[in-house]
C-alpha cells in the first residue's frame, strides 16, 4: 500500500485536523471534526447541508464555502456520517430559513439524513431533501429512483448554493436544485480500484488492458468491462448514453464537468474533453461552462467520469455565479 | 498502461485542443498550439512567460492568466519547448515594458531561454530571467545553482505576476521575483513512477514498500530509497531539510504549499499539511497561506512534495494578491 499514513484508523480524523488547520473558511460543531460546518454563516439565508463518506475530496466537504453549502458531515471512508451528526450540521446552519439537504443516493446515506429531518423537526427546523441520482450507468431508464449519485452533485450544489445566496426561500432553492438534479446525467469509466485505508489493498482489479464504463465510485459494478479502447472511442461510447437522455439539439447549452477519480493526469482529462467538446460541436450544440479536474474522487482510482448539465435561463445564471470554498474557487464566467 | 490516449505521439497536441476548447482566457500564436498566450495582453504591463516540458500540469501553461503569467512555451513530455516557440511566445507578449523569462533550472531549457532572449533583443524587447531552483534534495548548499527547479516556482509566478499587474517595471518585477526565488525551499518525496505515453511503461520502480525522499518530477534521483515511513515521521524528515535552509523562528511568517505529483489522493496530503503546521506551530512560527493539492504533477506519479515559502513585507502583498488563470483561480486572502 503505497500511502502517505499514520494509523489507518485516524485517516479521516487528521485529514480533517489537516483540513481545519489549512482553512480558516471552516470549522466544526459539538466538538466533533465530523461536523464541518462554514465558520460564519450568513444571517437568514437558506442553509445547504450535505453529507457522506470520505474519500472523495473534494466531496462532500470540500464544497463548503461563499455560495455553495453551509456545513458537511463527514462519514469514515466509503461510509455514512450518523443521523446524530447531520442533525448538529443542521442546527448550526439553520438561521431560521430552513434546511435543505443535498446528498447522493446511497441507502445508509438515506436512512440518516431522514433520521435527522425527524429531529430537525422536532427542533422546529424545516428540512428539504435533494437526492442525486445522476450515474446513468447505475440503472436504466424509468428506474431513475435507483440510480447513484456521483460527480453530477457539484452542478446540484452550484445550483442551490447560488440560490440560497440570492436570498430565495428554501421551497425555492429545493425547486431549483432538484431541477438541476432533474438536467444532469453522469456517466463514469474505470481504469484501476482504489485502496481503502483500513482494508490496505485494492478493493478489486482491472486487467492491464481492461476499462470498466459505468463503475461507482466505490467500485460498484458498471456496464461492463471491455478491452481499454482509444480515448475518443471511450468518449463516444460514454457520449453516446448520454445524449440518449440528455438530447443536444442547434443552439442548445450546456455545462460539463470532466472529473478525475484520482489517478488520472490532468492532461488525459484534456485530451478526453477534446473528443467531449467535438460531440457537442457535431450537433451544433454550445458547452458555455466546462470544469476539468478532479472534483469527485475515489482517493487513487484511474479513471474519469463526465457529467453534463442542460442549461436554461434559471440554471444559467446560477451555475454562472461566483464561488469561493476552500477547495473550489472561480470567477463568475 | 492505463491511460485514456489515442495516437500517444498527439498526447500533447490533443491535451493542448482541449485546453484551447475548454479555456478562452487562453490562445496560441504563430499557428503553433505549442506557443500558449493569455487572450487578452494587459496594455503596458511587463510580460511574464513561462515554459518546459509537458507531463506536469498545471505546471507550466496552467499559470497564464489573470495576475500570474502571459504566456508559456510547451515542449513534449519532459522535453523543453524550442527557442523559436520561446521567441514567438514573448513578441506577442511584450507590450513595450519588457518580458520576463521564468522557468525551471534544467539544460535543455535554459539554452533554448537565452536563444530566444538573444532573438528578442535583436527585436529591441528586453528580456530578464529568473530560473527556479527550489529543490533541496537535487544539490548541497553552496551549489544551490546546480538545483533543479520544481513545485516552488508556483511562488516566483504569484510574486512576479502580482508585481507586474501592479504596473511595476521589468527591473522592479525581476527583483521581487528573483527574492521569491532565493526565499523557497521544496523537498519532495516519491512512491511511485509515471508513465510516459510514447514510452508506454514506467519509467523506474519504487518498490512496494519503499520510498525516496528528493526524486526529481522526472525521476531523477533522490537523496535514497528508505522504507515507506508512517506519514508524520516521512513529514519531519522532509521538513528538517528545509527548517536547517530556512530557519523558523517566532513570529515568523510563511507561505506553504502542499502538492500532490499526481498519482496521491488530496486526503492523504492533508494528512501530511497537518503535520507540517504542528512543526510551524511548535517553532513559534505562522503559516500564513497554504494551497494544497495538484500545483506541479508527473502525470500519475504517486507522492508530495512540500514548498514554503518565507514572506516579508514585501513578498507578503504579492502572494496574498487575488489570481484567475485556467488552472487555479483564488479570492484575495
Amino acid at each position: 500500500m503505497k500511502k502517505f499514513l499514520n494509523d489507518p484508523a485516524n485517516f479521516v480524523d487528521e485529514m480533517l485536523e489537516g483540513i481545519y488547520r489549512a482553512h480558516s473558511q471552516v470549522t466544526y460543531v459539538n466538538d466533533d471534526k465530523r461536523c464541518l460546518v462554514v465558520a460564519k454563516p450568513k444571517a437568514g439565508k437558506v442553509g445547504i447541508a450535505t453529507g457522506g463518506g470520505s474519500g472523495h475530496l473534494p466531496l462532500f466537504l470540500g464544497y463548503v464555502g461563499d455560495n455553495m453549502l453551509d456545513g458537511c458531515a463527514v462519514g469514515g471512508v466509503f461510509q455514512s456520517p450518523s443521523a446524530d451528526q447531520m442533525h448538529e450540521v443542521t442546527k448550526y446552519i439553520d438561521q431560521g430559513a430552513g434546511v435543505l439537504y443535498i446528498y447522493g443516493n446511497y441507502t445508509g446515506d438515506i436512512i440518516n439524513f431522514d433520521m435527522a429531518a425527524e429531529l430537525a423537526d422536532i427542533d422546529g427546523i424545516t428540512v428539504k431533501q435533494v437526492i442525486g441520482n445522476d450515474d446513468i450507468a447505475s440503472s436504466v431508464v424509468g428506474e431513475e429512483h435507483k440510480r447513484r449519485g456521483v460527480a453530477g452533485i457539484f452542478f446540484v450544489y452550484k445550483a442551490a448554493g447560488a440560490a440560497a445566496a440570492n436570498g430565495l426561500s428554501l421551497d425555492e432553492v429545493t425547486r431549483l436544485a432538484d431541477k438541476a438534479r432533474a438536467n444532469v446525467r453522469t456517466i463514469g469509466v474505470a481504469l484501476s480500484s482504489c485502496v481503502v485505508p483500513e482494508i490496505g489493498h485494492a478493493t478489486f482489479s482491472v486487467g492491464e488492458d481492461e476499462m470498466e464504463i459505468g463503475m461507482g465510485i466505490h467500485g460498484e459494478p458498471g456496464i461492463g468491462r471491455t478491452k481499454l479502447a482509444p480515448a475518443d472511442d471511450v468518449v463516444d461510447q460514454m457520449m453516446a448514453r448520454v445524449f440518449a437522455e440528455l438530447p443536444a439539439g442547434e443552439g442548445d447549452e450546456f455545462a460539463v464537468l470532466v472529473n478525475g477519480l484520482g489517478g488520472t493526469p490532468k492532461e488525459e482529462l484534456y485530451i478526453l474533453f477534446r473528443r467531449v467538446s467535438q460531440l457537442f460541436e457535431a450537433k451544433g450544440s454550445k458547452v458555455k461552462y466546462v470544469w476539468i479536474g478532479e472534483f469527485a474522487t475515489a482517493m487513487e482510482m484511474a479513471g474519469a467520469s463526465i457529467s453534463v448539465l442542460k442549461l436554461d435561463a434559471e440554471l444559467d445564471p446560477l451555475i454562472a455565479a461566483a464561488v469561493n470554498t476552500p477547495f473550489f474557487a472561480h470567477y463568475k464566467a
